[in-house]
């Protein structure tokens, strides 16, 4: 049994709340112009997790009031279908924001089907016009995971400024973006991976602590610094996050737990953001 | 007197190299196809400091078989007359790389300015596209300061992999792509800036220390870790760098002197980045 101290980051409840009020102002949008924000999403080929996580993102636009419409690609679609099919979204005025699911097989240039996606649209935040301007600091969309984990540091009143924050993992969806938020909230940022040696020494100076690295309970409670904040990313089969939470949870002051810490937030900052881009592209 | 142990990073020297090979491939671009390769200058205003830098810039193209383009704007040039400037550069098909000189005056939107340079002829890495594909590790261009740094540790041989490397300073042009392009090559990179508390301990840390904070003899020998390399990026007045050489030089393995360290190497990689514009764009 954990002995845990620690107060538990609830990503559930910020998260409900962030999505009844991402629908009001759905529900304003449409009252006010006659036109229901929509998200397209796109899946390549029949990967059943992919598939699920689709329908899941459907269902959560539905219950808040954003319509969704969804393009299906065979498995065997070349990179110009691809790209075509998501720059006739990007065009289509219809279309608020644009989600593709990853991932899209290894045929195909993802980069380059992601860059199809019109800046303005992309609710998701994974184009490289989003990614500079996270590091920047410029208005655009951020990356879903890591702007769900800012909310939460915000939610709990978590100070950043001057603080060492130690990112474990540099994908550039998750990881790499989460350091540019947080150096841009003044945190010193250190960027760890799986080249990084003595990891456990790094870890033990976070005073924040973002676990992405997609390692089940990789991190040990030894290695957390009395009093840290542990924001565990990971999603590991069997819903599993990155750190062991048992330990973690000992010596930590705040900490996300799995499942219901960091998941819930990424798919609220989704819904957020397309209302945001259909505010933004409705002149709102 | 200084005991120094350190070996000198001779930027003075590998520029040279840099230069000679970049004069080289001018040269054969102008032979096998009779274009030479420009690099169009924007000059906002008549800062004194400015002037000179251009003027550097124009004659180390010169000698190194570029043609210089220059245009002068004056003073109270508004952004989008700054703009379509730029813009104009960027659809000339004689152009093959755009310099605009810092800093344009506090009434113009810079970033606005930037980013109507074309990406294939941002050979001073200044926009969010080659932000982004440093960041991601994308074929671009790279800053021209950090994109020297890294030529120096390689010309030195220095190991990265899994090494602390720790960026004093976060400037769009200078500290966040140095610290991107070190996390491209697993070093384990730290941003550290005004905000950050105890930075001596900080810097203690690193395996390779690259300073950018614009501070003269900010950082003192007794913070260098004994063997570390440290890299000095700060430029101020009176050639003074931000890393106390004399103390610093006694516990490095590797340090650059001020002058004569990265100073050199920015403007070589900026030759060298406008003939790799030329040689793309003229499909070579």
């Amino acid at each position: 049994m954990s002995t845990s101290t620690a107060t538990l980051m609830d990503g559930t409840a910020l998260a409900r709340r962030t999505v009844e009020e991402t629908a009001a102002r759905a529900a304003e949008i449409t009252r006010r112009t006659g036109v229901t924000p929509c998200l397209a999403t796109v899946l390549v080929g029949a990967d059943p997790a992919s598939v699920t996580y689709v329908k899941m993102k459907q269902n959560r636009c539905a219950k808040a009031g954003i319509r969704s419409k969804h393009v299906e690609l065979p498995a065997e679609t070349t990179t110009e279908e691809l790209v075509a099919a998501i720059t006739a979204l990007s065009e289509d005025p219809e279309v608020h924001g644009i989600l593709l699911q990853h991932p899209v097989g290894p045929h195909i240039d993802e980069r380059a089907a992601f860059e199809a996606i019109a800046p303005e649209k992309d609710v998701d935040g994974v184009t490289m016009a989003s990614f500079a301007a996270m590091g920047f600091g410029l208005p655009g969309f951020v990356s879903c995971t890591p702007g769900g984990i800012m909310r939460l540091l915000d939610a709990y009143d978590v100070e950043l400024s001057g603080k060492r924050a130690v990112v474990v993992g540099r994908s550039a969806i998750l990881g790499k973006p989460a350091g540019l938020l947080l150096l841009g909230r003044d945190a010193t940022v250190t960027y760890c991976h799986s080249r990084t040696q003595d990891l456990s020494s790094v870890v033990r100076e976070a005073d924040v602590l973002v676990a992405a690295v997609g390692k089940p309970n990789f991190i040990k409670g030894e290695d957390i610094k009395p009093g840290a904040v542990v924001i565990d990313a990971g999603y590991n089969p069997g819903n599993i996050g990155d750190v062991d939470f048992a330990s973690a949870a000992e010596r930590a002051s705040l900490i996300t737990p799995v499942p219901g810490g960091v998941g819930p937030m990424t798919i609220a900052v989704l819904l957020a953001q397309t209302v945001e881009g259909a505010e933004r592209q409705l002149g709102l």
